[in-house]
C-alpha cells in the first residue's frame, strides 16, 4: 500500500483526489492539510461522512515527511512551489496539481502569474502529465507537474494534428466554455447563483493565463512556434469543459482522413475517444469521469478542421489525470480508481 | 389603434409576441390563431390569465383579413410562404418570423430548408427587417422578413467592421451559443431536462441553416462574398444568444481604433449597447429585453479581432425585433413597447 | 408626476423598483441612493444601459427631501428604522420594504430580529401593505410596512380560509420553497453556485424570522391566535417562491366550497389567480410579474386542506407589491407599471 | 463471479445499474436487454464507450434464463409481473425494481396502477427490499421487490420513530420534492427543458401512486393503520429527492431524546446517517451515492417533530439500492459497488 497525502483538501480538486483515491486498491491515504482550514475531512466536506475519519491538519514539511510516500498539491498557484522542493528533498515523490511547474520559461511564468518563480531548481526537473502524450518520462517523474484543465482539453484534440502535421497549420483558435468550479471555491459576487444561473459570458478574452502552457506544449509536440488566439467563457454548470477548436489549414484534408489520424493515434488509449464523423461530444458523457470526448469535423472546402474536446474539468483536467499520473509512475493499472 | 393579429399563438415567439404587444400603446390584438391548437389563450399558456381574454382560432384567411390590419406569422418555415402572399393581396402588412423570405435565391433556400419555395412572387418584395441597418427600407416594407436569431447577432456584431472594412477581413469564425428556447417547443429527448441540464454541446458543426442568410447579408453590407465558418451550440439556459466572433484582419487595427468604429456606428441606436474595451456582454444583461450587447477586443500582434455579441434569441432575435420593425413600419416610436 | 426616490439601489429589490417605476406612466425616478455604493446606476446594474442616466448618492436626508415626494427603502432591516421616521417628519411619505415595520410588538421584533426598535413612535402608524386585505388602510398610509415575501404567499394563500372558517382550522402547517434571489444579494458560500445549483435543502426549520409574521396577520385577519409551523427551503432557481400549505380542518369540507369561497373572495382582484381545482400554480407563471397564483385540494376524508401559493418574491413578494402600494397610496391605477 | 442480466437497459434506472455493476467486483453483466431498444450499449448511453461492448437485446426468456443468474428488471410497472414469475420458474433470482411486488392487495395495485395483477402467486413471494429494515428477509428473498424513491426516503425517515413510538403519533405529512429523473425518461412537453427549469411544482397532490406503498410498509413497521398526506414537487435539478416530513405527537418529546433514538437505530448502518441536532440534509451531498441523510427538529413546544430526509432517488431510490439488496441476497460485502 503506498501512503498518500493531499493537500489542499478545502479545494474543489483536493475533495475529488479523495473521492477518487479512497476507492483506489493500491494506495491508502494517510495524510490529509490544508493552508487554513482544519478539522474532520466530514465536516468540511459532508459528503465524505460514513466514508473517512480522516482528520485535516495544517500542513507541516515534517507530517508530511513522515507519513507519506507521495504527495499531492492542490494548492493556489505560487503556494506550490515553497513545498515541492523540500518534498522532493525528503525523497518524497510530488504531484502538483498548480501551474507552479507547467511553464519552462520563468520570465513566462512571470508575466503570466505575476510573482517570481521561487524553485527554478527543480523546474527543469518537473515532468507535465499529459499522460498519453508524455507517458514513458512520467514513469519516471518524481516532480510531476499536472497540466491545467483547459490545456488538457486543447492538447489532447490537437495533439495528432500538431505532431503529424504540423506544418499544414496556418492558425489555431480556441473557443473554450468550463463549469464554475472550474475557478475554484472563490467567493467573489461574480460566481453567486444569481450571477452565473442563466447567464453566459466570455472572460480574459485572448488573455488567459491557460495560453502560454497550450502555446508551450503545441511547440514541444510539432517543433514549431504557436500562437494560439484562446477565449474562454463561463457556462452555467457545475463541471465540465468543452473547447470548439478552429484549425485553418493551408492544405486540403478530407474527413476521413483526419479521422483515421485521430483513430490510429489514440488507438490504445482508454481515456481518449474519438467519436466518429458526425458525432458530437458532450459534456454529460464526460463529467465525473476521466474521459476526454474528441470530435471532428471539416469544413466544405477542406480547409478548416473544427475539433470539439470535452472533459471534466476537476477529473480528466486535474484530479483524474492526477491519479492518472500516479497510476503511471508506481506501475499501478492506469486506470485503477478512474473507471 | 392598428388591429394586429398573431398566428403561431402556440410557439415561444408567438408567446413573447403576446406579451409584448398586450402593453403596446398603439396597438390592439384582435386575431389570435395557431396550426393545430384551439382555445382560450390562457389556458394554452397559463401566465395570460387574467392579462387577456383573446381565443385562439384555426387560422383561416378570411378571419385574418377581417380582423386585422398587420399579422405576425410566428410558423415554423415554409408554412409562412403559404400565408403571406394572400394577407398581402388583401392588403394586409405581413411581418413574418420564419426563414422563408430571408434567403434571395430560391436554390439557396432549397438547399439549406428542403423544401421548393412557393411563393417567388413576393420574395424580392421581401425587406428584411435588421432594423439598425435597413430601416429606411422598412419604413416602406408591406412584407417584413424578420431575421433569424442567430443573424442578428451576427450581423449586428459585423456590420461596422464588414461595411467599412471589408477588404481588410481575411476570415470570419462565429461561435455561437444559445439557450434551449431558440429550438421552439419540440417535444424530442434532446431538449428534455436530463439532457440539457449540466451539458453542453455544439450542433451542426459548419452546417446549421443560418449559415447562408448571415454570409448573404454580410455581402450586402459590403459588396462582397463571404464565407463564413459558423457552429452553434446548445446552453443549459431558456433564452439568450451569445457569440463570439473572431476576425482575422489582414492589416493591423488597433482596439482604440475598433471601438470609436462601434460608438459612432451605433451612436444613435437605442438598442444595440457597444461596452467599453476590457467589458464583455453577458446574457444576464440583454435576456427579456431587446438589447444587443456588443464586446470589442484585440490580439497583441492587432490581427485577430474578437467581437462578442448577446442578445435574447426571443426579443431582439425574434419577436421584439418585429415589433421594433413594426413601429418602423407604421412610424410609432421605434421603443414602444419594447424598454 | 410623482417623484420617487429608491434607497438601496444595489440590492435586488431596489434593482427591480427602478426596472418597474423606469415605466411606470404616472411617476419619475428622481433620486436613487444607497449605503456604500455610488455612480452611474448603468455601471452597477450594466442592464439599465441606455435605459436611465441616474447616479446613486450616498443616502442623505436632505437630498431625499428635496427630491422626492415617496420614498422606497429597499434596505436590510434595521436600517430602515432610522430614515424612516424622518422622512414622515419632512412630509413624505415612505414604502418600507425591510421588516422593519412589520411587527407590531417591540419585544416579538427583538426576538427575531436581535435588535432594539429605534423608532417606536411611527411603528402604529405603519400600514401593513398587503394589498388585497388591507387596501382601504393603504389609502390613507404615509407610511406602509411591505410585507415580506414568505408572509405574502402565506397570506394571500390563508386569507378566505382563515378569515371566514378560521374556526373550524385545527393546524397549518406552511412547507416553502424559494429561489435564491430572496437572500439577497449576499456573498456567501452558501450562496454560491456550486453549492446552489443541482441542490435543494431546507435551512431554519422551524426558527425562519418570517414566522411571528405570518402569526400576527393571521390574527389579525381571524380574531384567533395562531401558532403556525413554518419551514423554509432553498430552490435552485433565481427567483419564485412556491409555499405548500396544509390545513388540518376539525370539519369536513368539499373541494367544490372550499374552490368557490376562493373564487368569490378574489373575484375582483386582479393579481390573485384562484385556479381551478387539479390545477397547480408553477413558478415559471409568476415570476417576473405580480401574480399570486393559488390552488386548492382536498383529501378524501375532506379534512385536510392543501393550499399551493407561488409568487415572485421579488415582485409580488416585494418590489411590485411595492408598487402597488404606490398605485393605491396615490389613487393611480392600480396596476400601473405591473401588468 | 455471478452473472447479472439488466432488462431495461434504455432507462435511468437501467443505466445507473450498469454504471455500478460494471465496478462490481463479485458480478459480471452479462445480459442486456430492453423491450424495443437494440444495439450496442455505448450507442444507446455513449457515457459507456471503452467501458463495456454489451449489446442489448430484445428480451427473451430463454436468453435471460441461458445467461444469468440474477436479473435486474429496470422495467415500467405491469411489465414487470409478466417476466418475473417465468425467470423465478427457471431458478433464477429476481431483483425487481418497479412498483409489481410492492403492494400485498391486489385491490391496492389495481386502484393505484390501474392495471390487474398479473402474478398473484408469486406476490406473497416478494421480499420488500428496504435493506436496512427488512435485511434478514432479504437475504433468503429469490423474489426481491425494491422500493419506490420515495417511500425509500420516506420510510426510513420514518421507522425509528413509528416502529418505536407509534402510539405518540397523531399525523403524518410528507411535503417531497423530487429531481426530473424521477419521471423517467419520458418524452412529454412537462419535462422539456424551459418547462422544468427556473420552476417549481406540486404534482399529484395527495393522490400519487406512491402514498399507498408509504403507508403499507409504515403499517408494517408499527402494526397500526395509517393514512399518511402525501404531496410530490419536481424540482429542477437531474436527481435527489428532499422530504420534510412533519410528524404531529399527542406527546411531547425533546430534540436529545428524539436524536439519540435515531442514532441508535441506526448505529450500525453505513448507508444512513443521522445529522447532528441543528443540521440539515443537502441532495448534493447524496447525489450520486447509496446514502440517505436524515435531519431531525422539533418544534418550541416539543409536539411537532419536522423529519428531512434526503437521498439519490436513482441510487439509494432504486438501482443503488437494488444492487445493496443483491449484496445481501449473495452475502457479498454490502457496500460492494456503492461507496
Amino acid at each position: 500500500m503506498v501512503r498518500v497525502g493531499i493537500v489542499g483538501i478545502s479545494g474543489f480538486s483536493g475533495k475529488v483526489l479523495l473521492d477518487i483515491l479512497l476507492n483506489h486498491k493500491d494506495v491508502r491515504v494517510t495524510y490529509v492539510a490544508a493552508h487554513s482550514t482544519t478539522g474532520r475531512v466530514d465536516v468540511i466536506w459532508p459528503e465524505f461522512k460514513n466514508r473517512t475519519d480522516l482528520v485535516c491538519e495544517k500542513y507541516t514539511l515534517d507530517a508530511a515527511t513522515a507519513q507519506c510516500d507521495v504527495v499531492f498539491l492542490a494548492l493556489p498557484h505560487t503556494e506550490s512551489m515553497n513545498i515541492a522542493g523540500k518534498l522532493l528533498a525528503a525523497g518524497k515523490k510530488v504531484i502538483d496539481l498548480s501551474a507552479d511547474y507547467r511553464l519552462k520559461k520563468i520570465s513566462v511564468y512571470k508575466k503570466w502569474y505575476h510573482a517570481d518563480h521561487k524553485d527554478v531548481k527543480n523546474l527543469p526537473k518537473a515532468v507535465y502529465g499529459l499522460c498519453e502524450i508524455y507517458r514513458s518520462k512520467i514513469k519516471k517523474a518524481k516532480l510531476l507537474s499536472n497540466p491545467g484543465c483547459y490545456p488538457t482539453a486543447a492538447l489532447l484534440a490537437l495533439a495528432p494534428l500538431v505532431s503529424i502535421h504540423g506544418e499544414k497549420i496556418a492558425s489555431i483558435t480556441i473557443d473554450a466554455k468550463s463549469g464554475v468550479s472550474g475557478a475554484g471555491k472563490k467567493v467573489a459576487e461574480a460566481f453567486m447563483f444569481p450571477f452565473v444561473n442563466e447567464n453566459f459570458k466570455a472572460y480574459r478574452v485572448l488573455s488567459h493565463q491557460h495560453t502560454p502552457e497550450i502555446s508551450q506544449y503545441l511547440s514541444s509536440m510539432s517543433g514549431k512556434t504557436w500562437d494560439v488566439n484562446f477565449v474562454p467563457h463561463l457556462l452555467p454548470v457545475d463541471s465540465g469543459i468543452l473547447e470548439t477548436i478552429y484549425v485553418q489549414l493551408n492544405a486540403k484534408m478530407t474527413d476521413a482522413s483526419l479521422h483515421l489520424l485521430y483513430k490510429k493515434f489514440y488507438k490504445t488509449e482508454t481515456f481518449v475517444r474519438v467519436l466518429d464523423i458526425g458525432q458530437q461530444p458532450e459534456l454529460r458523457n464526460v463529467v465525473r469521469t476521466n474521459f476526454c470526448d474528441i470530435g471532428l469535423a471539416i469544413s466544405e472546402n477542406r480547409k478548416m478542421v473544427v475539433i470539439t474536446s470535452a472533459i471534466d474539468n476537476l477529473v480528466k483536467g486535474a484530479s483524474g489525470q492526477a491519479v492518472q499520473n500516479m497510476n503511471i509512475m508506481y506501475g499501478f493499472n492506469e486506470t485503477e480508481g478512474l473507471v
